[in-house]
């Protein structure tokens, strides 16, 4: 497994090509420098980019790629100017593995944001390798990219947080959301919709959930704790909820008309966009000015306020509905996701399965 | 004239039909209840909207209407529970004239979002009379829609600031940009533009001016006091500008492409709508959520704004820039003003214009 002294061979599942299809997949891992945080990996989440990801919806994919952006891990060795960790920590690493740490953004601490960030996986690291995800036996990291898990929250559970949770939490924090009586509408039930009620009702929200059909009723309401539920075509309803409404996170990744949904916002209410949609999006002026309503985007959420995130869902006793699985069992998985076929995470337990069967 | 006892009978301009064509018409206004101010008009601003109205292009037109929303007056009477006015104030109307006054805007002072407000003119009054505008001997209109002009600003030039003036300043003032060292953009340079320059030059913002031409680089850099001016053709430029502005103040009143806005946008910058554009908009996602960038729309401001408002140009010496003209001018000054013909508003001297000729 490797030495401080050199680099290492480790494996992971990897796409080799636009199929998508992960097969093991032997590479190696930088030494560990003074500033590296070296993890084995227990547990990722899977996450809807990463089916764009590996199957190059994107038109950006490099391959070999192990995908996987939502670690939780064990530090196994840390370098020499590492004070945050120590051996035996149980951490997470997100979407994010490095950053310039000169541009506004950076000096903000909001290094999500710096237009020279690197991704966990099919990027390009500061020493002119790839980068490579979660679905392997380690990581090596950048302390600034790693964040402690609260002994209260259990390691699976933690991971779908570190994209989904923080993808919430982040601009609910940012826009001063973050406290009891808002009124919250939420698009969309998958992974980050599903955060997206529990961690509005950790807030003290009200929450109604929006979706296209009733199928989802029971889970939502019972399940999630919301406090109502919509179906869109519902003109009645969605007429009676006009202007009721501080914020909606739509978190429907692919094109849908935004006026139902704007219609619903009160006055300064906000439409946060959570996902990449792969065509452009439409509105009309009047509904957004007769309302000083606004559409906002959001990128998960900085390092600092993962950490915050974490230890907010330690203290709420909020955790993620998931569904845990082998290594062997990531490619259906993927399929199944790409169905929404899940309520509402796969996470893989890596430290439990074989990695090169 | 009239007295406090009855209706009295005025004369303005109206339109008759959808040519939108300006004639004398005499109506009558209603006593001056408790809560009223009688005004005497000095000046009426002329706005795009006007052309919108007059000639139905929004389909909700009603004739025959006298149109005028940047209205200054004299009060030549008040109701018995007027505090704030007194005979011979220097007084302003803009855009509203009722509201609800039970609902959350109203209740927050915002009445401009009020779902039951009531437009200065082409509207129905509580009495069920229509609502007629400026471009008339006198007008009258319940104290809370009413604001002082602050003795050191010209009649003249106070006008324009009730609607154009307050369009700009409200947003800067809601979402906290009214504060030195923000870097603004301004799109558009009509009415709402050139006072948009003027604005954020007052609360010490840096102004780059973008235009489709070059023909108003002179006008806004040395006239208007601009600090840059860029050609949206300009593809170098504007890749220069790239993530520099703090916020774009969108006056264009016709459809267009947001992206090349957006992408001038630093991370959490507004693109501001402030006109009513009568063709859907587009942007693609990533575009905001990489730089946490919102689309917002606002209309004009609160009545309290619009006090606060005027008393900083006061303060500031701000003026806008005007072309005075007489009635017989104003179908003139339409038709000029739908070919963008004048730097930057119309300003009617109704009081020193025959009315019924």
């Amino acid at each position: 497994m490797g030495s401080l002294e050199g680099e290492r061979s480790i494996t992971g599942l990897a796409a080799k090509d636009p199929s998508g299809v992960l097969s093991p997949y032997t590479y190696t891992l930088r030494r560990t420098g003074p500033e590296d945080v070296y993890i084995k990996v227990l547990y990722c989440g899977i996450c809807h980019t990463d089916i764009h990801q590996t199957r190059n919806h994107l038109g950006m994919s490099n391959y070999p790629m192990v995908p996987g952006h939502e670690v939780v891990g064990e530090v196994v060795e840390v370098g020499s100017s590492v004070s945050k960790f120590r051996l035996g920590d149980v951490v997470g690493v997100g979407c994010l593995v490095g950053c310039c740490r000169a541009c506004r953004p950076c000096n903000s601490n909001i290094e999500q944001y710096c237009n020279k960030r690197i991704w966990s996986y099919n990027d390009v690291y500061v020493d002119g390798k790839p980068t490579q995800g979660g679905f392997a036996s380690n990581m090596i990291v950048d302390q600034k990219f790693v964040v402690k898990i609260p002994e209260g929250l259990p390691a699976e559970q933690a991971a779908p947080l570190l994209c989904a949770g923080i993808t919430v939490f982040s601009p609910l924090k940012t826009l001063g959301l973050d406290k009891p009586g808002v009124r919250c509408g939420i698009l969309g039930l998958g992974g980050v919709g599903h955060m997206g009620v529990k961690m509005a009702k950790a807030m003290g929200h009200h929450v109604t959930v929006i979706s296209s059909s009733d199928k989802k009723r029971e889970e939502a309401m019972d399940h999630l704790g919301a406090d109502e539920y919509l179906v869109s075509s519902d003109g009645e309803g969605m007429q009676a909820a006009a202007d009721t409404l501080d914020y909606i996170l739509d978190t429907v990744p692919v094109q849908h008309p935004l006026e139902p949904y704007l219609a619903m916002l009160r006055v300064d209410g906000k439409l946060i966009l959570t996902g990449v949609i792969p065509a452009p999006m439409q509105f009309i002026t009047p509904m957004l000015m007769l309302g000083r309503k606004s559409i906002l985007g959001t990128f998960i959420g900085s390092m600092d306020e993962t950490q915050e995130m974490l230890d907010f869902c330690e203290k709420k006793g909020l955790t993620s509905m998931i569904e845990v699985v082998k290594m062997d069992y990531v490619n259906t998985a993927l399929e199944r996701l790409e169905k929404n076929d899940v309520r509402y995470r796969f996470v893989v337990d890596v430290a439990g399965s074989e990695l090169d069967s």
